[in-house]
């Protein structure tokens, strides 16, 4: 049994499938006949366009046009005869295997590439350098995983998942994550919470424990793994996954009533989504509103930023879907550990300390009003609310606001309508803003925490690292004292405040949040009908009650045990 | 005109010299005579190990022998036949410019060090490279310029000034630092005013505008350089100079006086020291204490960690030195930007979030209660105070303190005799140890509120990062606001606060600072006869009075512009 952390709720059972690079490694050997080296080339060739085929056909099907043109860039080159017929004439020259004559020419390509000026150039490296791989995969007859060709359900190993491993991943067929690294706020805890699968993130020892087709059993309840169980484990597993699918039918009653506590308090379930195509499972799980729509990924992905109507065309369609629900659109969130390879973004010792978000955008106005412009011109089309990250200061909030009403007044002029109901807010994720809340509360029309950024920083601890990610405490007494000047700070203003952080969906946290007077809580769409569950049976003025005692906390421990305690 | 950020006091009056590496490149041309290129070679190795002679004994004289070492290290270099003998073959054999040869032969041995399991050896990579580059710079007759040697009045010019920059400077010639990068808490300010030299930073420019023997004038008050003066500015600012002289020896004049308010209240003035030998220019400033002794100079600039009984010798010599006057000792706080060679500390992504001080101490024990134990027994030699950096968790003090306390007993077990009076605090520089002050005021001795991290995480903005710098606000309200909370939480439990980080020597946090209620200042040994005279004219009971007012406003600027206005 190995134990992990419990990223995403559920009971899978399944064979392993390691999506590993395999070991690519040969021995160069002298030939006896070049003929037959070409035709093995050709093979390779051959198999690997199938694959790129079957794998670009998924990825349009399941992500989108967009996404799927990376293979058609790598079906290109296996067909380009500058890069096929150098290697076939070196292996009739040099009387060398396939292998090495691939490789000499793959990588004299790749350095050319490498050295250009141009970005797109360069990334053509890339596209070289991963088309070769696979063709060189298939020469030595070694599998090379390809998560878009699984066809039997499987439990996907891996020491990290990557987006463009999930985005690739065959939905149908994946029953469970493990991963060696990561934490609960990983990409592959939040992608495994969004695809509703069980998951467990930072084993350490996955990869190098589990072997090809071993039986596993996931609980991503305890955060568990059993290899090649017993029997009597699988029987006892079986039961345990059946309770959890009642539980979830329980849950999905919950989908059309209202988020009411016992004692009749209502509080708003809203979800955080990336794009459009995300609000239908919001809907779905029942969410009464977008808390959070993170706008990166309009600009991830591609070799130049999106214009304004591309972005236009986005936010309309995201507040179209919801009719009058609300929406929080957080504006440009980029630096930090987000790149745009487009954008000459520095190289910081801590980025997370860095020129990101908001700060960003008021050096780069251009871009940032053509973000404000889309989104004003989208605001007829619904009930938008927009929202700033990394706000530290009141200045840069007023800063950010003025450019907001210039481009408003701006769109004006030219007889375009934007509504006049749009509320301006911020993302309270920098202790400073926190601290001093009831100045911001006076100019600010809500505030959203975001918890991720908010523990690390008052912690000062990166939770993607490894060594100090015990100290990313969500119920620190520290965190619930900002957390609670915040509300006190609103409510005294008559202000709303949501929180966007994957401690908003979190159980533990949902009854302390609502003691402390927390509005809206925003969270993967998945988690919305239990959190529902949950609130439905708690009474907000016993929790309120509390309060006090909680925040004179010293310690985590204290506080989960307290509460554990009291919501039993 | 040059504008940058004034880092210390006074007005330097000099020619420019630039401390910028050279260009180093050369054109490989075909030579005459091997003979003449031996020559040659033998000719800058002599006069390399005339100027390393002459390092070695200034740094010597200057810091002590630990440190001129290194330079030992250099000359053995340059005398070692198994270097030298084959660039002489190679010359003779290829028939190559000494150039050529020197580089081909060096870089074969830095390769071959580089790959070395042995971290000393991976070291020796470094020194050849240091030597080789001086060899060259003479074979090529272009200047490689040597702090140590210069030996008349100059303005030192630099992109940056790293450690050893500095600590080979000949502090008699020095007269200012102009650099191009870095603020108010860079190393290079903080090196300028313990050697009461005028400073001026983050100029962006400096480099690439001064010429090699330009006039300088460096207004380190206002934060002004101006090159090649008229006759007139000089006179001018001749004029300002002498003021300013006056200045200093009216300050000078309350060495012996008490740290007083207009009002009569007492606060306490120290110093933040990082060796033994800074203990006198804290009494020559007239220092009550030491607020903060820096022990990672004890770590660094080494091959191995420092033994008990170095450690005990130095603690020690500082109690001695301070008589009865209170010594606050920091354990260990290495890890982000400051790394051990001879330790394998982890690569991270955000070193300012990462494993470093108590975080690591807690992790390698057996490095900590060795410092502990030294602590200890020096502890019999005067007013010790042990204090624990980077504190997040109530766990981590009672974990640490635990380790004391064991410490403790066994030296007393071992027969040997340890102080009874030993407080021990924590260092305030983590947000969350800010905001619940009132859970760690019952179990601490002391707070030590280390604004120089606390103002970073809590904007969350590196202070080394130019982009972001402008966030590093040490009026912010929000960093006010916690500090009042420190001190608050302190007094109610009726322990005492101080403060080292660069802001308790600023003139404008001063008077606010004394308002809060803060205890103690701990600041560049320099700065404190300024602070006392300023002191003296400040009236505690009218300051106290604006707290309310300032903890209310909103930006960094209304609380500069009140507090200018009210101590005119």
């Amino acid at each position: 049994m190995i134990q992990g952390i419990a990223a995403s709720n559920g009971i899978a059972i399944a064979k392993a499938y390691q999506l590993v690079t395999p070991d690519l490694s040969y021995e160069a050997k002298p030939i006896q006949d070049p003929n037959q080296e070409v035709s093995r080339l050709e093979k390779a060739l051959e198999i690997s366009k199938q694959e790129l085929e079957k794998i670009k056909a998924h990825t349009k099907k399941e992500i989108g046009d967009e996404h799927a043109q990376i293979f058609s860039a790598h079906l290109l080159v296996l067909s380009d005869p500058e890069l096929i017929n150098p290697i076939k004439e070196k292996i009739n020259s040099d009387n060398v295997m396939a292998e090495v004559a691939l490789d000499e020419i793959a990588n004299m390509f790749i350095d050319m590439f490498k050295n250009m000026e141009n970005e797109y150039m360069r990334e053509r490296a890339a596209d070289i350098q991963d088309v070769t791989k696979r063709v060189k995969a298939h020469l030595l007859e070694v599998t090379f995983p390809d998560p878009a060709l699984i066809d039997e359900e499987v439990i996907v190993i891996a020491n990290d998942l990557t987006p463009s491993d999930t985005a690739q991943l065959n939905r149908e067929f994946v029953k469970g994550f493990v991963t060696d690294v990561g934490g609960r706020t990983s990409h592959s805890a939040i992608m495994a919470r969004s695809l509703e699968i069980p998951a467990i993130v930072g084993t350490k020892e996955i990869t190098s424990t589990v072997k090809k087709n071993d039986m596993m059993i996931v609980d991503g309840i305890e955060g568990n793994v059993i290899i090649n169980p017993s029997d009597e484990e699988l029987a006892t597993y079986k039961e345990k996954q059946e309770t959890y699918a009642r539980q979830k039918e329980e849950w999905a009653k919950m989908k059309n009533e209202p988020t009411k506590t016992s004692d009749g308090e209502q509080v708003e379930l809203a979800a955080n989504i990336g794009t459009p195509e995300d609000v239908s499972s919001v809907l779905d799980n029942g969410g009464e509103g977008i808390g959070l729509y993170r706008t990166e990924f309009l600009y991830m992905g591609k070799n130049q930023l999106p214009t304004e109507d591309e972005q236009y065309d986005a936010y309309k369609s995201v507040l179209e879907q919801m009719d009058e629900k609300p929406v929080v659109v957080r504006t440009l969130d980029i630096g930090g550990d987000k790149e745009l390879s487009y954008l000459d973004l520095p190289k910081e010792l801590n980025p997370f300390l860095g020129f990101r978000a908001i700060r960003f955008c008021l050096e780069n106005e251009d871009i940032f009003r053509t973000q404000l412009r889309a989104l004003l011109r989208a605001s007829v089309h619904g009930n938008l609310k927009i929202m700033f990250p990394m706000i530290a200061t009141l200045e840069e909030f007023r800063q950010a606001k003025a450019i907001l009403i210039d481009e408003k007044e701006n769109l004006k002029k030219e007889g375009i309508s934007v509504s006049d109901q749009i509320e301006v807010g911020i993302m309270v994720e920098i202790p400073s803003t926190a601290v001093i809340a009831k100045q911001f509360a006076k100019e600010v029309d809500f505030f959203s925490i975001g918890t991720n950024d908010l523990i690390q920083y008052t912690m000062a601890a990166d939770r993607m690292n490894e060594h100090v990610s015990y100290l990313y405490q969500p119920h620190h007494p520290a965190i619930l004292n900002l957390v609670s000047t915040v509300i006190d700070a609103a409510h005294n203003e008559n202000k709303w405040v949501g929180m966007c952080g994957e401690m908003a969906g979190d159980p533990i946290a949902i009854p302390i949040l609502l003691g402390l007077g927390l509005d809206e809580f925003s969270m993967s769409a998945t988690s919305i009908l239990q959190a529902r569950t949950q609130i439905h049976d708690l009474s907000i003025e016993k929790l309120a009650s509390y309060k006090d005692k909680i925040l004179s906390m010293g310690t985590t421990e204290e506080v989960v045990e307290f509460i554990k305690e009291k919501t039993e």
